[in-house]
């Protein structure tokens, strides 16, 4: 396509706290995800890639939906999901999570914020875990509460992520460790927030709870943010590939476990002992995953967008992987790539050819996130 | 918004195996259902609308995606999260049927196709009902695997569908039944074709299996509708309100119950006494609903088009209700709605006020579909 198509809006589209600023602010694309809208540009990635890694920026990231997990069982149902040991979880953590279906297959990847032992949120990437984590709890007949509550994150985003908000809140939030969470109050209400967020620039999410008090804490970051520049912005495109965050239903599917996805490391043998999938992924642990994610350069003009997946192909022309995810990285000057590479060539330095929409590209393989190319 | 803002395609909203062949027809928007393009308009939904009512259209509904529940006690976990009965479903059937949570609350409202006791398709509206069902199979540990197989319904609607559909596989095909399934020959390969569909013109849902397939089949209706003005088309938002055909997402959410949405006949005692919710919904049986859907006619000039939900009043100003959907409908010559309005004003004839997007106007409430304004 040459032009992107337009997106038919409705109430199943859902619109978010932030939507009406956003609109004011510019938004340009979408994309739906968990059944709401998600701005995908402004300006342009590429300037809001500029913009995003030189000063702030506030993200719609309402679409990270909640699922609230609330019970004497909860940490036993979210550890049922998982294969990530929750054993040493403090009630002030947000750990990324990978939770798989009985096959040890990827079915989302989200952060877990630990509020209690009897209190979870799972802030998803785009799959409905809210009946996953329903199903299994009443199918087992767990004591626990599985909901989506009126919680719609928004992303603080960028190098003067920390000047804004310790503006708004106080310098004591410099202090708030990574993937750590505490409650402070923005316009005479405490919210959760927490040092996270999809990009590598550092900055915070802010667990608005409340739709009606959406619009106020939005006004809040951007009276206070006009010093430091500012704007509306998205999870973009270029940043994400830069930084190796991964997008689950882009780089990875249910078809995929977390050791191709390179969270090995998440997938703790106390953990798997009980988790569903468990057998699956203590077997691929043994033998090691047949394929692995990967960046790649790419040779060449700018890459069109990836839509759908690039195929990978040795000198024999036979397949070997597929690229998920592509574009142009003005800081690095090279066209950058993710994909999912065959054990025989992932090794860093590998040369290999990636057919794109446009034609053939030589692609060197190399490490998540990119360093330098 | 006066424009609609572009949608950012990618491997997460996924291509179906007939995009190509809608791109080639000038598709110009979409939606995004059960993570996949759906597209929305082609010419214009008015231009759409007219040639859905006088002639065929191909419809790319593969967001329909499938559950497949198969197993020893595939019909006891389909039975589990529905009010229906499905104690006299034949093997060639399909039922509409309310999936409902553990207070009564609309999950989906999927098309089941069942082809056998121990093999049934779910032909989903709008949320991920297969990690509902896996869970529930999972946590009760139930004897059936529950997966999304490669299907992708076709839809093939309007008042010509039986024509086309019997030059192509036999005049056989205009004795099949509504809600009726059978196995059609198409290009070689034997699909099953329910006569089913999202709009009331009448036709088929051919459910592809295998997506290399699409294009093979696609061109065959292509071709053998020639004659019939066959044309590239997709579910109509004006025809939808017309016939009051439910959007899962739009017009009922898990706020509502089956009763509030008309479907009180698909609430059956013996299936409510061993569903999902079944106690809430016999509780709501007995009380009946607060609120129920409608048909609303609007008066005044053209309606915008309905994003979120416009508030019903009754003459004190008192909110009785909220219209989900509306659209100017040329063949009735009316604005006409689709929305919730509270037990003391849902008599057909009452007149109310829908507070728009553009301003009040006066709503006079009646039956769905509609007959006649």
């Amino acid at each position: 396509m040459s032009q992107p198509p337009f997106l038919s809006v409705s109430r199943r589209t859902r619109s978010t706290p932030f939507t009406r600023r956003v609109t004011e602010n510019g938004v340009s694309a979408y994309t739906v995800y968990n059944h709401m809208l998600l701005p995908t540009v402004f300006e342009t990635v590429e300037a809001d890639y500029h913009h995003l890694k030189k000063h702030v920026q506030v993200w719609d990231v309402a679409c990270e939906r909640q699922v609230e997990v609330r019970g004497p069982d909860a940490r036993e149902l979210v550890q049922w999901v998982t294969p990530r040991s929750l054993r040493k979880m403090q009630d002030d953590q947000c750990y990324y999570i990978p939770m798989v279906n009985d096959k040890g297959g990827m079915l989302n990847d989200p952060v877990a914020v630990k509020i209690s032992d009897d209190r979870f949120w799972v802030s998803l990437a785009d799959s409905d875990m809210l009946y996953w984590l329903k199903g299994l709890a009443i199918g087992k007949n767990l004591n626990v509460d599985v909901f989506e509550p009126d919680v719609s994150p928004l992303g603080v985003q960028g190098p003067k992520s920390d000047d804004l908000m310790a503006d708004i809140v106080g310098d004591c939030i410099r202090d708030l460790g990574f993937f750590r969470h505490r409650q402070y109050n923005i316009g005479g209400k405490d919210y959760l927030v927490a040092r996270s967020g999809w990009s590598k620039q550092g900055g915070f999410e802010i667990y608005l709870e409340g739709t009606e008090n959406g619009e106020q804490v939005w006004d809040i970051l951007f009276e206070a943010g006009e010093k430091y520049n500012v704007r509306a912005g998205c999870p973009n495109g270029i940043e994400r590939i830069e930084g190796g965050l991964l997008s689950h239903g882009n780089d990875m599917t249910e078809e995929n476990s977390p050791f191709e996805c390179g969270l090995g490391k998440y997938c703790h043998n106390e953990a798997m002992n009980i988790c569903i999938g468990g057998d699956a992924l203590r077997a691929e642990k043994k033998t090691g995953p047949k394929q692995i994610i990967r960046g790649l350069t790419l040779s060449g003009a700018r890459v069109p967008s990836c839509v759908n997946p690039w195929p990978i192909t040795n000198e024999k022309g036979d397949r070997v992987g597929q690229v998920t995810g592509a574009a142009w990285s003005p800081d690095f000057g090279a066209n950058i790539g993710i994909g999912m590479v065959d054990k025989n060539h992932w090794d860093y330095g590998t040369n290999l050819t990636v057919e794109a929409t446009d034609g053939n590209r030589l692609a060197t393989v190399g490490p998540l996130p990119f360093e330098s190319v």
